[in-house]
């Protein structure tokens, strides 16, 4: 076992693919012995850039962070992407996503694509991200991309996990603006116009400086791009590229950072507190709560509690 | 507060659109009282039967949910509807949608329709959606439905929620049904084929026959409708009431809604769990583990199981 481990920890910081993959897995899968190799492995994390990049569906996101790669090897960049893909597997979209990338990068060992699932059991899959994330960090990639269809909260969850956010809208996308108005505009570093050969490209930027204007936040770049065919990825990556290193932005990165580690400690606190106290129950004792709530006598808010109380504050 | 509490109570119980509507805010905001609220009103649930309804963006949800309340609500009964949406409000689908919606049915007192984000801090939205179902539930609605986009994951969690789960498929869904090999295709009760004027239709049933023919649940209903125009929904309305009443299923519905009562148990001793743990932590002293960890001096894992430690199982 205490072999395993070090064979694993070593082929994450060699790189290794499969290692990596595997590790991730371990980790979904909530296998012994993948918190102790998060453990060993958190001192080499810190290094890599995060970048998130959130779009509703369609607006071409894939297609854009497959640019992004292309730019960034070409300057020896080491890349990793997590497809957060909350329509992957069941729209297929990520399926296809996956493949499409697979195709131009699947032989290149310094670029790792995983996608995973939204959330899963208890919500626990956007903490398996996090983990993720800190696998691929240690595992010496350059830069970290994580990629999220845009939806509703979890944009707010994207910023949690990265350095910079980038929000790729398309020409058309009205309701986009409109959803804006709830407040997820503020979330985004970037803006990128994808699709921009469209004719509704200037009717966009002008709604959005007008938005922009109003917005607390008036100072963030607006970028055309045409992914299909690579206009404008260079002024993005350079964009992104200067905004991470930049110095007026590193408290801000800093403070992710740490939001970032706050939210990790406070999922795996979680997870450690509900299992000890469910050790404590025998199958039996929570068929009868189970029961008990079922047939109304009593409900699940005070059986809570009820259960929350085998567990106190130890003031030794 | 006492009294704001009946008052708040009783107009659930009466079915009153606006108390419900503010009580869920108040669950989602994580109100004082709002558990207290959902203790009280627990007792009068069990009544409704939950229908879940998933598919992939595009097949036609809003409109066939649309369709199927206008059936039932000819047959008197009540219904609510909750629309977890991840792409909601970011793409505008489930703005649109809700629109729809509501235009035709904003001013039957019988009808409750709110749209839910897929996921919020830390994951919690989920049980406040379970929450939710629970107030509906207690004001008296005879079905309700949980309207979710497909989304890998979350198909489960709808499944924990639901009484009967309505698959939703277009017969261009090719991508779809690839995704249930991934194992989708099990949770659900009801296959719907909806847009099924178009000629892909037939092979889409052979398709799924095929599929159905080497999965472990063979006899699930596959009904083909034309939401838009209203075609097939009386079947499929059918179906569902036939399902939900039937003897032999019976026995699933207990299952279902003793998972869905544990789930909600668990969600809410979890937090529970770690709000006592962090009651015990002064901000400074939170700023200096969070530091710890950002310093790589610790990290997250560690940080967990000390702060863990802090909690024992009350042995007396």
């Amino acid at each position: 076992m205490e072999e395993r481990f070090s064979e694993l920890i070593n082929g994450i910081l060699e790189g290794n693919q499969r290692v990596i993959a595997k590790t991730i897995s371990m980790v979904e899968n909530q296998e012994n012995g993948s918190i102790e190799i998060l453990k060993r492995i958190y001192p080499n994390t810190g290094r890599a850039r995060v970048i998130g990049i959130t779009g509703s569906p369609g607006t071409g996101k894939s297609t854009l962070v497959d640019q992004m790669i292309f730019r960034w090897r070409k300057e020896g960049k080491k890349i990793g992407v997590i497809a957060v893909d909350p329509t992957s597997p069941f729209s297929g979209g990520a399926i296809l996503g996956d493949r499409i990338r697979m195709m131009r990068h699947a032989y290149d060992e310094d670029v790792f694509i995983r996608s995973m699932a939204s959330r899963g059991y208890l919500g626990g899959v956007s903490r398996f991200t996090g983990d993720a994330i800190k696998i691929l960090d240690a595992s010496g990639k350059d830069i970290i991309i994580v990629e999220t269809v845009g939806v509703g909260q979890d944009e707010i969850e994207i910023v949690k996990l990265s350095d910079l956010v980038v929000l790729l809208l398309n020409p058309t996308s009205g309701d986009d603006i409109q959803a804006f108005k709830a407040g997820i505009m503020e979330i985004a570093d970037i803006y990128v116009i994808n699709k921009a050969d469209l004719p509704e490209t200037e009717r966009m930027e002008i709604q959005l400086n007008a938005l922009l204007s109003l917005s607390s936040n008036k100072n963030i770049p607006i970028i055309k791009t045409v992914a299909i065919n690579g206009e404008g990825v260079d002024e993005l990556v350079k964009t992104i590229d200067q905004m991470t290193y930049q110095s007026d932005r590193l408290k801000t990165i800093e403070k992710r950072r740490k939001e970032f580690a706050k939210w990790l400690l406070f999922e795996h606190l979680k997870e450690i507190l509900s299992s000890r106290v469910t050790k404590g129950i025998t199958e039996e004792e929570m068929e009868k709560i189970i029961e008990r709530i079922y047939s109304k006598e009593s409900d699940p808010y005070s059986m809570a509690e009820e259960l929350a109380k085998r567990v106190k504050i130890n003031e030794d």
